[in-house]
């Protein structure tokens, strides 16, 4: 073996076969894309795949992927993960197909609930099978209220499953920091004295339905929040 | 002195001149009162001041005082101790009459803050002097969402008050428990770092409100919950 010659260089992205992105802070901080956020992003998806995973359970993976190739990125509906499929997921794991859910959320969620196959409901009079929970601007104490009668049984007593989309404690608006969906999951939680399972980051959920639907061996994930991000991916 | 005179018997209400009364498990428990409740009260005022004490913000004084006459009781709307009332007492030491106050909450504490001589805003762009926080069914992310953006400056860095008429954690309804206004305020606190100043029980603002209101030197207040009554009457 000749004295000088070395191995090649290695970098993260050797043997990873699919780069999964977070997108505020990573890709996006407010209206525009990151410096170098936008060319590091394409050129590191050469040969592998590239997903994007959001814990925003108000916009659709298709408002999402416009939003990205706006910003110059090749990104499809199929390549965004949001917090909802992953709870929908979970949903598939636990009632039957075609059940009832109550929805506290928005439009987002309910388009996810149906295209998942489920039947929606906003009362918990309708004897749901299970509740989900995420974040949409017109959520309110009506709402929150609805979910806690509705999961007021545990559910080691024949309760419901309740879902929660993601528990992100604060979400960033053009005017300012805001309670986010964590805080209205913990309005219900202390009425009702049990906790939701979570679908969003830093749960694993949500990673799971990135994995399996890219089909990946060797996954990197890009985050930027140590909280939401660097604890899921582990 | 005789053997077998023996002083006068003492009951808890030697010496009391004001009684005050919670209402909610001790007047009634949902729609009627509750056995013996009122004729016990009504005997207990002779001769001594009667007043309630309620930490529900969105009935007005006139409409309390209503239903417990209904009830059987011989109550004036000054009788009734509101915390949004002891909420105002907390916002006239605070900011100068006639300042601009933004309302989380329903009816019932906007027309408290008028009364004060307040003028309300529902915006946080209109610079408030103080926000004050209670619970009303119609109160939503939106309404949290002004609360944190006007509070975002921490108070000993020139931030503004922030009064909650209470923190009850729970809200007992028809249907069943729901989350009661302590997270919703719950709710803005995590999204701004800092706790609000708390008017109703347990705290002590509103029973100091009733004791002024009434002149008293010696009450009595009956209470049913550990939590937010035996606590603060102490």
């Amino acid at each position: 073996m000749p004295l000088f010659t070395r191995s090649a260089p290695t970098t993260p992205l050797d043997g990873v076969d699919l780069i999964l992105a977070d997108l505020d802070g990573v890709v996006y901080a407010g209206p525009g894309a990151l410096p170098h956020a936008v060319e590091s992003l394409n050129r590191a998806s050469d040969g592998r795949a590239l997903g994007y995973i959001t814990n925003n359970a108000s916009r659709r993976d298709t408002t999402v992927a416009a939003h990205l190739r706006e910003l110059g990125l090749h990104t499809e509906p199929h390549d965004v993960v949001t917090s909802p499929q992953a709870a929908m997921r979970l949903l598939r794991d636990r009632i039957p197909a075609g059940s009832l859910v109550l929805v506290v959320g928005g439009d987002g969620l309910v388009f996810e609930v149906e295209k998942a196959g489920f039947r929606v409901t906003r009362s918990a009079d309708d004897a749901p099978a299970a509740v989900v929970q995420g974040f949409a601007p017109d959520v309110g104490w009506a709402q929150l209220a609805e979910a806690a009668y509705a999961l007021a049984k545990p559910e080691d007593e024949g309760g419901i499953p309740w879902i929660a989309t993601n528990t992100d404690w604060t979400i960033p608006q053009a005017r300012g920091i805001a309670p986010g969906n964590g805080t209205l999951v913990s309005a219900v939680h202390t009425a009702v004295g049990r906790l939701a399972t979570v679908a969003g980051k830093p749960e694993r959920p949500i990673f799971d339905e990135a994995v399996a639907r890219f089909g990946a061996a060797s996954p990197l994930f890009i985050g930027d929040r140590l909280d939401t991000d660097i604890a899921g991916a582990q």
